[in-house]
């Protein structure tokens, strides 16, 4: 039996209630190996609400980090954030799921598991359904705020060997996000990462733009974690509020439109992966129920079993940064 | 009566074709005086076709600046976009109206125009419908893509006049777009903003995210013009690629969703207005038909009246630029 997925008992906005619930169903139903860390009383009473006591093992972390935790603060108490991700770094579990603050979990990853070799930062990896029925990684949604453009090139590695992996494209296209599809157009990272894509290993695409994101216009979209971050969320609001506008004019009943409004959901993306580590990390939405904590335990054993978390070794990293 | 609005006659994707017919319906439908600038042939075999010989004046430019120019270049020839904004700058126009390429309008209209006393660099302010039925104005959708916070505090004073006018809100908030909602989450450029914001007299809410773009939340956004401009664009896309999932899944035909796509195509939003000039900009999007161009310059010529372009008299400037 491979290595279990480290669930983070204590993270999100429901913590165990919903946490352990997710943890036996990825065990019970999707056959995915887990251990839970957390408080290990608090934890084992959710555990035994499941008559699940003696099938899934517990690791204790005395501390809890709060959601709006800054995200370096969280590396320095002994929580289910830091212990689980030295559960990873030490080769005790094959992945660590977490629905807390994603500052927090990048922080404590980093410092638990550690960069993979070559790799100059994290980045977040969310799969966005095209309207095309296809779907596009947009990378990095959110770990790294302000990267040079050595990142973000690296980013477009890790995003490809993703959407190879999740997608299941052979070749996956990688696009810039830009303010303009003619090349040199952008803010300066972006143009500095314009210059390096052009000279990497893989099927660039040139720049996009804000309205390719849902289009399908490539498989794998790239930018810095800010403008991702705002993006992934903008994509989110402007659905909703598209959705409230045709039920508000009488076109359609919301129930009607709850099939499009789950598409959108972030609950329903299965979890961001973080990207660019020694091992497999995957941030669920910190609203996650158990249903969506268990499918982020599934793609968090498929990303461990698929290695796609590091640099291809077959493939030569971005220039190093100056 | 009042001086003419400046109509670039050769820009957008249909130049003279549109352009004319625009400048004429807003002279005759809306009263604002209005003059049109490019080749003078051309533009009067086109105002000939309207009946409008007489009646609206015409200023030659002889060159013609390409959609996809970049903005340094376009300073130099003798283009409808510089003699345009050259009029505005001797005072000979009120406003200046072009559907030109965003980067060149800006370039030209520094150039021709002149910043405003006190302001660093020009932002571009767009008005989008809010889901709860008012709007948010954005700043800067794409005129500075690489600004320093003083810049990005200076873009919230004058989205808070343009909000002031064009929403008729006494006391607009302002949100600074960011990745988490907590101060001092964002980069480097965010935080530095929301450290100035905090200081300057005006209704600072504090940080929102990109699910609060047409939520209401807030009645200006102010970022820097590369994340504006995206996220202008992301929702332009995303309310359509909403809108084309909603009417595939058969829940509404595409007819009745029209007046949902309408309220956010780019062509009816009458155009961004580029601020912090000592004269009044509007740029409209490349692919304006005649009724945007006329939308257009009734905006720019009610800008002008309310003189909001530059930083108001009463209200000190944002810090220096170290």
């Amino acid at each position: 039996m491979s290595d279990p997925v480290a669930v983070d008992a204590m993270g999100g906005d429901h913590g165990p209630a919903e946490t352990v619930g997710g943890a036996v169903m990825a065990s019970r139903e999707h056959g995915v190996p887990v251990v839970l860390v957390g408080r290990a009383g608090e934890v084992r009473r959710h555990l035994a609400r499941h008559d699940a006591l003696g099938e899934i093992d517990v690791v204790h972390a005395q501390e809890v980090v709060p959601m709006d935790e800054p995200g370096a603060a969280a590396t320095e108490a002994a929580s289910s954030l830091r212990i689980g991700c030295e559960l990873v770094g030490r080769g005790d579990a094959s992945a660590f799921v977490s629905s807390g603050s994603t500052g927090a979990v990048v922080a404590c990853a980093v410092r638990g598991i550690g960069r993979a070799p070559g790799v100059l930062r994290p980045a977040l990896a969310v799969a966005l359904p095209s309207v095309t029925g296809g779907a596009t990684v947009l990378i990095d949604a959110g770990a790294t705020a302000d990267p040079v453009p050595e990142m973000v090139a690296q980013f477009a590695v890790l995003g490809t060997s993703y959407a190879r992996l999740v997608l299941g494209v052979p070749d996956p296209s990688v696009g810039l996000l830009s303010i303009g599809s003619e090349p040199g157009k952008g803010n300066r990272v972006t143009r500095g990462a314009g210059e390096l894509l052009a000279g990497l290993p893989l099927r660039f695409h040139g720049n996009v733009e804000g309205h390719d994101v849902l289009a399908g216009t490539v498989d794998v979209i790239v930018t810095d974690g800010f403008t991702g971050n705002v993006v992934l969320k903008n994509v989110e609001g402007t659905v909703r509020a598209t959705l409230t506008l045709v039920a508000e004019g009488g076109i359609a009943t919301p129930e009607a439109l709850r099939e499009v409004a789950r598409r959108y959901d972030p609950e329903t993306h299965g979890g961001a992966a973080l990207l660019g580590l020694r091992g497999t990390v995957v941030v669920a939405h910190g609203a996650s129920g158990a249903a969506t904590i268990a499918r982020a335990c599934v793609v968090a054993h498929a990303l461990a079993d698929g290695g796609v978390t590091g640099l291809p070794e077959d493939r030569p990293a971005a220039e190093p940064v100056r």
